[in-house]
């Protein structure tokens, strides 16, 4: 039998992931009621914009809207995406945001150039001034990031020695700037991991780094994001990206294959039935999960919402016993 | 790292499980079309249609034409459904069909009598004439199945003690009736399956049973099914049902929750990705599964098809890279 984590941290991204990819328009009024409703579900670190070009991702033109409308729950991590210090700043001055530092680079060097136009030695250079300036506003760095950890659409697969080698240089710059990080996420950007090379990089990772705890991020590009997902449960990883109702992406968008995160609510699904606490209401969040698609205007990619729990089919047989 | 299993055998449901399940209708032409398409792929087994009554299942309706109309393919077996003895005799009609027998029990009671209107004791009996009949039509017997051996809509989670009982009733029956099963199946019938419960059940069963092999039969109601049969593999369960393009329930039908097997090209992906041998075409299957689409005339749910393989990906690196 695998040994399973007791409990999972989960980083929602739905709102951000899906307000960013959904061509819309979406009304500011009605991100906020998802976010709400998302607050409420007992989801602690909820990712609701992102601060970029409104020219180049329109649907996010109104984040600062959006962050001033929402009615901020005990207890929830607010948490933005931004691309550079500009993004950043706009972040802060909306003061909703729980922020929290992190860098990253990309396991190939092809996808690093084409995204950030810098290889990886020169992202691993720059990392050093972003964790600098993060330093220098009191904003803590908490995460190191791989992107591309399992494969890459321009490199194809990634060899599991560059992932050990990359994972080490995100420490090396960590250590060289006294800063103590929480996690690693491996980012399947491109949708090329399997559950046999989740356990293989994790399972290499660990080899070299055994004190570092990880973080998955998982996209569901071709179907295999919840069997990747408990592969990871499978060997203890503990943090996991999710987006509500599989937000970010869409299967009947055509040949593009584009899809967003692994589906949050398919995760707490198998959570709940194999006993890992997630600290999230299933039904409330089902809930959020249909309010998306109701949003968006077309059927969302997850599960659960449709096949309904099986929390729910038990509890109907002991009304009905007791009947 | 897990120990895979180095090949496994598909039993290909979907013209059988989506033609009786789609609202249509469906042309006797295009049924032939798909299933022909199918016989092309490297697919050794494929359940093509089920002779019940036409009343009941009129999708089924034009049974015979559709096995007088395919060009049979050589390796292919072809399979045919049959409830009772006047299906048998229908398909046996054709002469179309590789013959085998089956008998099953069901793990939950309620669902026994609900669908056979016999306890499970009754179906016990009773499957000491049904493997009679067999024998005496020359027909080999192969497969004794569980249904709703992972849980039930009536009766809730099964206990892993019932499935292993019901498995030794199975083959008391084979024994006493000199039938050597090829092997067992456990169905998820109504989608109460995790990869914990599949490890827990077949575990189980191969601890008091080690010689017998097992096939997984996994609705994918909750979204769990690839991560189902993952864990299947994880453990060595070498024989999978499933439908191409998932055809045989549809996630997009409102809340009835409805969803067929585990998805062909989905599940071959995975294999594929792992270095687990299915002897099936990815690419041409693909196509199968887009054709199943433009038959039905909806998105079916497979995911490979829309994120694409990448094999493809791969190939299409190398050419860029020798251009």
């Amino acid at each position: 039998m695998p040994s399973l984590p007791k409990r999972i941290d989960i980083l929602e991204e739905g709102p951000r992931e899906g307000f960013q990819y959904e061509k819309g328009p979406i009304s500011t009024a009605r991100k906020i009621e998802l976010i709400d409703a998302l607050s409420a579900t007992g989801l602690k670190t909820i990712q609701i914009v992102s601060f970029v070009n409104p020219k180049l991702v329109p649907g996010m033109a109104d984040a600062e809207a959006v962050a001033a409308g929402i009615k901020p729950a005990s207890g929830v991590s607010y948490r933005a995406l931004w691309l550079n210090q500009q993004g950043f700043e706009r972040a802060r001055a909306t003061g909703r945001f729980d922020l929290r530092g992190s860098y990253g680079i990309a396991a190939s060097e092809t996808f690093q150039k084409r995204n950030q136009n810098r290889s990886i030695a020169e992202q691993q250079a720059d990392n050093q001034k972003i964790i600098t300036r993060f330093k220098e506003l009191g904003v803590p760095v908490e995460r190191g990031g791989i992107m591309a950890a399992f494969g890459c659409n321009f490199e194809g697969d990634v060899p599991v020695t560059r992932v050990v080698e990359i994972v080490g240089m995100l420490l090396d710059t960590a250590r060289e700037n006294d800063v103590k990080l929480k996690y690693v996420m491996l980012a399947d950007t491109m949708g090329w991991a399997t559950p046999l090379s989740i356990k293989r990089v994790v399972g290499a990772v660990r080899e070299k780094f055994s004190d570092i705890e990880l973080s998955l991020h998982l996209h569901d590009t071709r179907g295999l994001g919840v069997a990747n997902a408990f592969a990871g449960l499978e060997i203890g990883v503990t943090h996991y990206d999710a987006a509500v109702a599989g937000l970010g992406g869409c299967p009947f968008a055509g040949n593009a294959g584009a899809a967003g995160n692994v589906c949050t609510e398919d995760l707490v699904f198998l959570c709940d039935e194999m006993g890992i606490e997630t600290g999230v209401d299933l039904d409330a969040l089902i809930e959020c999960a249909k309010l998306a698609e109701d949003i968006v205007g077309h059927p969302l990619p997850g599960s659960i919402k449709t096949g309904g729990t099986l929390a729910r089919m038990r509890a109907a047989q002991k009304t009905a016993a007791h009947a």
